[in-house]
């Protein structure tokens, strides 16, 4: 391979310590409004067993809405595609909280990656168990894909989460109305905010989000799931994974990703690369702002568009 | 390669000549409606240059909405980018022909693929030309990415469509309103509707999408559009291209494609294959049920998904 | 006054008894599906001091969202017009529990009497005390306009209610969000259920309706609100009082009215008469269906329209 | 009646004058964009036969969706109750132009008063003939209506309006794609425009409407509608008459009211007056400004609502 992948790296790095624009900091959970925005971390897993990192690649936050990702893989293993039944495949065309698309089609949400689909995502993996039984089991799978026994939940900001998350309290008890969240909203909750609250590095999220990029191969043997599902929960990145910005984070970038409001992004290419990048600002959609820049830049340097011949990729 | 593509496709062939449900036919282009279900055809051009077929390959057809993808190339050669100050990139999750998304959005369509979108780019096609200028230009640019002066435009379909595409008509008023469009809304609909109205068959419509699997490139020497142009109409034919059920394509099929309501499919495969499919009957979303059902399967042989490690796919 | 309503009253109850479609019982609150729905009766307050009744008027009922009249009413003398910052008073198109109109509209309900307006003037009747201060208020200001201490709530409705208010739980944690709820929203609810739960008979309720009819005076001496303000009480009642049936209502009934899920409806005639009616089978826009044929037939029979001049009325 | 009415109306034509905040003349039909906002006109028709007037009530104005009140007697008057299967009785909770309730409901419009039922009322009143026919018809019937020959419709409006109204086009043509307009667009909306652009005079205005306040007799003796029709007609104007302020009006001013972007509202008093008011600056709802305030001053000097007890009325 004869792209320099450290060198692009390095490149980007410098290109965003420069950038003056950052976005704003996400102040609805109080706890990551505190956050310095002058912040920016990659970190490049490859499919050949690398690990690349520039920037605050080492730097713990809060993966927020990255964990759905994790925990749509943990709820397959669970009830298999039975769980279509109870969340939709397509994208939303709404903000990430919205409630009105749950109205017209009777409480089943369009993905899994807004928030209500990750809530009703949360109450099957809840199973009838007590909130720390499911919030125990997420860890030690985000831990076992990373293979860091170091990640933990950060419970000041499960804290903060829980005292101001009207919202999704509305669409728990929304959904629940249509017998789509089975548990007591607090409980579905409190698993759902403990889960968010997960804190991990750029390096630990790449590391966790090898999977995807191998096909569902754990990069230390065995599979964690089928090649099949590997690439539908690909495919739910691309089309569902930055809200209603995600039609053009596949046009812009032209890779799988799925962000949070930490500003973490989680970006796979396909048999090359799992990309983590963060930075804390946020754009007008919710999404890292500097990440999402990273990513295009990228993407145009190596190549790396599944939209692309894989032969023109580096 | 091993994979043996012209069993695959004849196997394809064969199961889908047994199936029993065959979806509907269009009935609101009354011309359409005339077409026998019992049709199926399939043509794969590769990107090492073969051209395999099964079934009614040979058949033409009103390739419909599958025509949005030629007029939209046609129109970033013409405005570049400053098309996208005119139409979104986002998928709309409405259907098809919705009004209701360009009220919420001052008149700004989701995306190039949608009616109000594509309506949008006939537009931008027009140029203060007349109507027949535009259909001449679109038909000149068709046959040249196939390499076939025999495509034509099937006058009965255009004048059937034309006594009946009230919604259209309405678009068109309503954008008009915003001034995103800009000429007369009867010339810019006589425009769109021959462009719908272009009949291929299976074999012409894959020759046609082949610069699409090749970045851009044109087979026969010289680029039709630039690489990253390429990627992104690939881009939005994943995550727009079939309505609201793109995300359900995306996550069943896992490549790129766009159909029509004439139950042609356009899919491509980057650096891989351009596909056609066809068969006239229609599923609950507007797209043809037979033709998703056999990228379906031929995903499943082939691995040809886009959200798999390049080295899994045939 | 020639009009006999004595024999009008005796006719209408007498048709009622022989309609063989009487509506569904609501079933959602389970306490109220086990309500026998071959029950109606009627009750009229005239301004001359009159009572007349038929059928079941002495049986209690559930006023459920009649109550919401009252509870506005209490607010009003509360906090005044501050109140409108709050609440909107147009139609809202939409169901009785719809929440996408709080999504567009920054969790501002476009009226008091749809659920989540309601929910808002329950946050303002609770003014920082314990649900039970603000429901014995309300019960106690209930009684005072009928002058019946009898009337009590039924804490098996309110008890039932509770269990499955999963909507109206996701309408006050969504306002909450805004800012527009600012007590706990289980207080809230807690106090807004048991506001519902509110028991009265036909002739308790008639009796309790008569300052809307009287510019706002109590019957027994001194005033219950200013005649503007009990104008603006009927005037959201006419347009906003049966849900998105509230234009029917106003179109084949034409006075102010507002019905509740239990059966009865409160219907005023300025000047003239208050008039409720209880019959449990609802039709469906959720409005008790004999109710509201027995407001229809009474209106006709008596000229009782505020659209009509008032020489034509009985 | 002790209330001296010249006095009132003296008073509120001098509180006009004074007035700095007019709102904003209509500038989407230009003709209607050069009329002179410091213009103020009243008059009223009382039950008893007297014409009072203040200000400019005198000068002609477009009367525009004042018209759809004439339109809607007159086809009531051809195919009866029938109409109500084509037209809706609700409030639309939406502005007066938007066409996202048709989607929604089928191509059935909410109501007779905003854009998208008129131009069905006016497809009915077409009733197979020319628009000349029926603009002819319709000019007829609001010159007997209003006793006076001299009415006429404004061309140059007319003219202009036809030249920009591309959201109506679109609202016909979209109900033309569900069979609820069966003439083409352009007939219907030539014949609807003409009646929009019938220009009169506060003084024409309230004379054509004493049917209204009259049970639905004509002054001079016959009847125009039944009793039943002209409240339900008032009932419409009060839940639907000021677009999605309607429900505001109704709370402000107390009586059925339609107002139009010509700065005129016909308001009703039954059995006591027909008020005209105009002023050409609009509010934010599209409603005379001016107009709304006088006419809430007039209610509130009279005690002219519909939600008082009659005796309390002037």
């Amino acid at each position: 391979m004869s792209l320099d992948l450290s060198a692009v790296i390095a490149d980007i790095t410098a290109t965003m310590a420069s950038m003056e624009d950052r976005g704003q900091v996400a102040t609805y959970i109080p706890e990551l409004a505190t956050i310095d925005p002058a912040q920016f971390g990659i970190a490049i897993a490859t499919a050949d067993g690398r690990m690349l990192t520039g920037g605050d690649a080492d730097t713990g936050f809060s993966i927020q809405s990255v964990s759905k990702v994790f925990a749509l893989t943990l709820a397959l293993g669970k009830v298999g595609d039975q769980l279509w039944d109870r969340v939709g495949r397509e994208p939303s065309g709404n903000a990430f909280n919205s409630i009105t698309q749950l109205e017209h089609e009777q409480g089943i949400p369009r993905n899994p990656f807004i928030n209500a689909g990750a809530i009703v995502v949360a109450d099957v993996n809840l199973g009838g168990h007590e909130p720390r039984v499911a919030i125990g089991e997420m860890l030690r799978f985000v831990r076992y894909l990373a293979g860091d026994d170091s990640i933990a939940i950060n419970e000041a900001v499960a804290a903060s989460e829980t005292a101001t998350g009207f919202r999704n309290m509305a669409l728990a008890n929304y959904m629940r109305a249509f017998d789509n969240v089975r548990h007591p909203a607090e409980l579905v909750l409190g698993s759902y905010i403990h889960q968010c609250a997960i804190e991990m590095s750029c390096r630990q999220l790449a590391l966790a989000g090898r999977y995807l990029m191998l096909d569902g191969r754990h990069p230390g043997g065995g599979r964690v799931i089928s090649p099949r599902r590997a690439r539908r929960i690909n495919a739910l990145m691309l089309t569902c994974g930055h809200y209603d910005a995600s039609g053009d984070f596949a046009f812009r970038v032209g890779i799988p990703g799925k962000s949070g409001v930490g500003g973490g992004i989680l970006a796979i290419v396909p048999g090359r690369a799992a990309i983590a990048v963060w930075s804390p600002g946020l754009n007008a959609s919710g999404n890292s702002c500097l990440g999402t820049l990273a990513l295009e830049e990228l993407a145009r340097r190596t190549g790396w568009s599944v939209f692309s011949p894989p032969e023109d990729r580096g």
